[in-house]
């Protein structure tokens, strides 16, 4: 079968790939997939993962376990935990030290004509919710990550760096609290794209110290740099950059002006179906770019240049 | 008069200053002063201060704009907030941009005979507390700062980095909580200073991601690096050290595990006098030295060296 394995030599196409047999997981196919930072940090080295990419993904069950899976359109958690050690037992799987995570960690993804997950990762999609925008779960509960950590009041300033894939979900997501949020980025066309009552801004048109929260979703070494200028004392900056080569930084600042950070990763998928299927949150805007499974390398490629935002590969 | 100022060849013993003369604050008489490791990142060039250095002290009120205070035995507030704008407002002044910080920013210090302090900056001593207790009021208000910032619960797992003058008081303030706190540290007088309940360890002995919460107070570049291997995933770091050279930190594990840092700075000086008074924690044990104010650079010198914990200064 066919998917996109990040090898030696980077992300390449592969016709040969064997297909995925783990008798206790459901066996699932891809319906539509979504390119994340994430796999381009990945392709660059970040994780030091080879195997089938991808993680963001909505598809049908074609085995499982409990038969009454099969035939549903689903999406599902990419975090597979143990169950079983300390950390799973006091409630937060999704930092087993044992886990695998798909197509980033010991487990290939969802970028190939099948591939599987344990059943308990799985969500069924509601029938209002289209392929195209079920896609986003996996980033829109990354985005409400936010929201299950820190109390975002309707009267704090927040301030969203970056007007990529996450930054736009994040600004979304943020924008439901009631608080005024201004999303930032250089790139004209993307700050177009941020909703209606999300207030747009460049970097350098921003006061230092005004902000109550500031979310780093710039994807780049120098965005938590930009976020301690940013945040007032006392404010809190979310950290939602991860690259492969980050920039060191120095903490003397967060100690004098007593700012909270808050590292964030993946969220809630029931929450982020509920938004979808509501109509709250609308991200298929945000489509740049529709790939087949065979050009998948052709998808990575692009959604490296400024010109996409989220660019979706189409199952077989 | 008699002061210890930083000046350009570093912290000297000047016998010819001017008595200080602020119409609308209190001129106060130094008791007993306290060296603090700020002091000694002041004289590397921390914060660039040039004056009299000094901010843990404890004094008589020689003369003030309301004569109820005049002949009280106080300490105070070292941040002089300007009361006016945004950030004061905001019920944050030991923030606020305008602000001076007696001995560390824009304001001579208390290392002298006579220095100055807004009255609203001043508490009352109670009776039953010695001026050798109260001069530790100002670093156990920087300790309970971290309960101000965060809810320590009485199940979790604390460790406290570094046993010297401040670990050695968040270690005792945060074992009132009833948590599980353990003192780190190489030196084994100083481990032995911890008081009865608090667990004492090396560095070596701990488990990686073990810890709920990890407070720095190493004073030491290297120990950021040290509390992110040590806390949990979703734990807290507390991070108390400021140094004139920090070492600059990879952010990607904060988000990955999603850890808190919280930069903690000054805390409230009202419940430190009460802890004082009651008893519930004697700092006293801590002192191993004591200086005339003559000999203040001395006092300085001492504090530097690893056989000590707390060097006072004696007033004239």
């Amino acid at each position: 079968m066919i998917g996109l394995v990040n090898s030696e030599d980077g992300p390449r196409v592969t016709h040969a790939l064997p297909l995925p047999t783990v008798l206790a997981e459901a066996t699932l196919r891809l319906s539509v997939g979504g390119v994340c930072a994430t796999d381009l940090e990945i392709a660059k080295g970040y994780m030091g993962f080879r195997g089938v990419m991808g993680h963001e993904w909505v598809g049908v069950v074609e085995a499982a376990p409990d038969p009454s899976w099969i035939g549903r359109r689903v999406v599902g958690d990419i975090n597979c935990p143990c169950g079983a050690c300390a950390t799973c037992r006091a409630g937060r799987p999704t930092h087993c030290p044992h886990r695998t995570v798909l197509g980033i960690a010991g487990r290939d993804g969802a970028f190939s004509e099948r591939f599987t997950l344990p059943v308990a990762n799985l969500h069924a999609v509601p029938d209002g919710v289209s392929d195209e925008a079920a896609v986003f779960v996996e980033p829109l509960a990354a985005a409400l990550e936010i929201l299950e950590q820190i109390h975002v009041r309707p009267s704090d300033r927040v301030v969203v760096l970056g007007t990529g894939r996450l930054g736009q979900l994040c600004a979304r997501v943020l924008a439901l609290t009631g608080a005024e949020v201004t999303g930032v980025g250089r790139d004209a066309t993307r700050l177009g794209m941020l909703p209606r009552g999300v207030k747009r801004a460049r970097p350098e048109e921003l006061a230092t110290s005004a902000a109550d929260i500031v979310v780093d979703s710039t994807g780049a070494p120098e965005g938590l740099e930009l976020a301690t200028r940013l945040v007032r004392p006392r404010g809190t900056v979310v950290l939602k950059t991860t690259v492969h080569d980050p920039a060191p930084q120095l903490p003397t600042p967060w100690v004098i002006d007593e700012i909270h950070l808050v590292g964030s990763r993946c969220g809630p998928f029931d929450p982020a179906l509920r938004l979808l299927a509501s109509g709250a949150v609308d991200p298929t805007p945000l489509i740049t770019g529709r790939y087949p499974l065979e050009r998948a390398d052709e998808a990575l490629a692009a959604a490296a240049r400024r010109e996409h935002v989220k660019v979706l590969i189409a199952g077989m």
